[in-house]
């Protein structure tokens, strides 16, 4: 159960109530129906572990949004705040500052060859919008081709360019065509594995391009490893085959890396994994831990100088924020001294992994196991056959169960995501892991 | 001329030449030709000063993007960013927060009756992209009407609705519609002055809905004072006509307030001028000065209950973000226990507004003078009966000369924005205007 400590220094145990209320009669929330909500308070946190301002704690399984890379309040990352607030808060993007500079540089620095430059933006969202000008306005083309199984954002082309749910209500754009991706757990394409998988994926994908007209798309959007979908890694040769897809045709490969870049899965980006070189990659949450909001798009010199000459019609007030920029270059710098990276693919193939992998065969309800690094995904199904989701009230319980055990899961649809902090240590992801076996136990699942 | 001062506490002068390295090396810039660049670099600052690493100075009269409102360097809200960024620098939307709640109910505070919620974003985009997701939603209808003349962010619907040159190499979506606005000074309806041009402006705004088919249009999204495209108050009639015929045919009334809200116009909200309450208000900039990025819309209590059992199909992971919360906070509080909103009107309307018409009479080349508060354009023609603009090598000239002689200006088409953040002093102001008055004299214009 959840660990209940005296409220730290500074914590008034009645500020829980205080927050709910304020909460309730004025914040309008995402993804919710307003009036049947009843949010978890949250005061503070350090590494791995964050507390209400009663004292209550949780072990973090999430990362929040899969963000927290760094875990909480990392010193250093919080120091470099503090010390950039008090010397230049904020700074319009037209001019030149040393801390959006050095962030430049670092974030270059690790994605390794391929990129000239960076453009800077408040997240995720503004990333793909910004990968999908620079392509459109580079090739002279239209058309943004997406898996139905993604999440690229939600602003007005980067919605529609999402395949999930979200982009149903949100469809009012043209220009984005969606294809499937691969997913051998649940195939598309009636394939008897990972390799025959791949082959008829990458088949449909060029089937589709030739369908629309090769010489309409602009550029092929696929998160490296769709995350919110599902944390499904695609096979070896799937993206290798994407790339020289998109070579022959002249299309701009953009890789989503908001959330499997910096770290989550064992590398500083997931494409390091696959031996590719996209065009345009788009990264957020990790950069910084998500501890002041800032995203961007990593690009390649010859989309770069593309707009050596011509104005790139693009822009925000708060590209390349000083406060943001310090936070990734100390962010940065800190997961590099410290093997944070090393860490996250260490824990995940010594612990999380086998320890998954050991929970599907003593639970007839976990139907699939997959990811790497700390990045993983359990799928709950009501067989063992692994056909039939596990349904939604089972989930709800389940997710009780959890956090009445003192974790902090990231549930969503039939799925656990198992996307702790990269910081995480064995001892925790055990533990982790094993609360989640017990409340599958509790529940007979 | 810049002052030029010895380098403050920590700043060493050679950090001009390495930023400027570091930004060319690689920082790829928005709105710009990356090879054709040379950015001001800029170090520090407090109040309306900025400066560089070796200590040259200047008085600040652009507000950076227009965003500045509280100045630079604020003491309360530098301080609040730092202890909030020792106690939990980051959270996940879907929680409940102290700060998240303080920051809606100081927002719901000053904006005053109307508004029951409020939804945060990064920036003014997506703020602008979630109010028109409401008013779309809400009224199940499609169209969204805005002027021509107008800036709403860069994100794939904001950017169509956006209507200056800006839209042009983004229009990917549909549903937007642009029609003219009310602008005497260059009017689109051959009126003979204010009262004339509004009852026109009216009556095509009108005109326009009948002939899109009023059934099929959501919202009408207006900068209450049109901004970057240059600082147009509308005729005191305009609004209240606005708000008339959106009632009539169950338009939602979106004000964007990105720019002009929270003290820029010598009020809290600009709509509070002109005796209108819109449905849904959008904000960023001057909500927390930019210090962290934020962005929201105020809902009021029919939009947000159409959501209170339906899920809002909208979100993004730094919704609601605890610094930028955190610094909201402290700004509202700093702004009114310190008159900052009653400062900036009364500059405004005791020097800078005088000032600024005095230069009418003595230069031939300003054509126009419009604002209040701290939100003034001056227009620069090339005739004395101002119908040609002037020139863009004489605005380059005129932007030379004003950095030159110490002022940091918004220079923008044949537009000089007089807009210092709202602390601003009388003495503070007089200068900044001597110094466009003298600039002006030795250009001869």
């Amino acid at each position: 159960m959840p660990t209940t400590a005296a409220a730290g220094p500074g914590l008034d145990p009645d500020d829980n109530r205080r927050a709910l209320e304020l909460d309730r009669a004025g914040v309008f929330h995402s993804w919710s129906a307003q009036a049947e909500l009843s949010p978890m308070v949250l005061a503070g946190g350090s590494g791995c572990r964050v507390w209400d301002y009663a004292g209550t704690e949780y072990l973090d399984f999430s990362s929040q949004l899969v963000n927290v890379n760094i875990g909480y309040q990392h010193p250093r990352v919080v120091a470099a705040i503090q010390e950039q607030a008090a010397q230049l808060v904020t700074v319009s993007p037209a001019t030149a500052n040393l801390a959006r500079g050095e962030a430049a540089k670092r974030i270059l620095e690790v994605a390794g060859e391929g990129f000239s430059r960076v453009f800077f933006t408040n997240g995720g969202a503004d990333a793909n919008e910004n990968a999908i000008r620079m392509a459109r306005l580079s090739t002279g083309r239209d058309t943004v081709l997406s898996q139905y199984r993604s999440y690229h954002g939600g602003t007005g082309a980067a919605i529609v360019a999402t395949g999930d749910w979200r982009r149903i209500p949100n469809r009012y754009a043209r220009g984005h065509r969606h294809f499937f991706g691969p997913f051998a757990y649940r195939s598309e394409f009636w394939s008897d594995g990972e390799e025959q998988e791949c082959e008829r994926a990458l088949h449909h994908l060029e089937r589709t391009i030739q369908a629309e007209g090769a010489g309409t798309i602009a550029a092929i959007l696929i998160e490296t490893i769709p995350g919110t979908a599902g944390i499904m890694p695609p096979p070896a040769g799937y993206l290798p085959g994407v790339r020289e897809i998109a070579d022959r045709y002249g299309i701009v490969l953009i890789l989503d890396e908001v959330m499997a870049g910096f770290g989550r899965t064992g590398d500083w980006f997931a494409f390091h994994r696959y031996g590719v070189t996209p065009d345009l990659v788009t990264f957020a949450k990790g950069v910084n831990s998500g501890y002041v909001p800032a995203g961007g798009v990593l690009i390649s010199p010859r989309i770069a100088e593309r707009f050596d000459h011509d104005v790139y019609p693009g822009g925000l007030t708060y590209s390349g924020h000083p406060l943001a920029m310090a936070a990734i270059v100390a962010t940065i710098d800190a997961m590099r001294d410290e093997g944070i990276v090393d860490n996250a693919a260490r824990v995940g193939a010594e612990v999380i992994g086998p320890a998954l992998h050991r929970l599907a065969e003593d639970h007839p309800s976990v139907g699939d196991v997959r990811g790497c690094g700390v990045f993983w995904a359990i799928e709950l199904v009501a067989d063992g056959d692994g056909a039939e989701p596990l349904d939604a009230a089972t989930m709800a319980a389940l997710k009780a169960e959890l956090l009445g055990r003192g974790l902090l899961p990231f549930v969503t649809a039939n799925r656990i995501h198992v996307v702790p902090p990269c910081v995480v240590t064995a001892q925790e992801a055990a533990e982790g892991i094993a609360i989640i076996d017990a409340a599958l136990g509790a529940l007979r699942l």
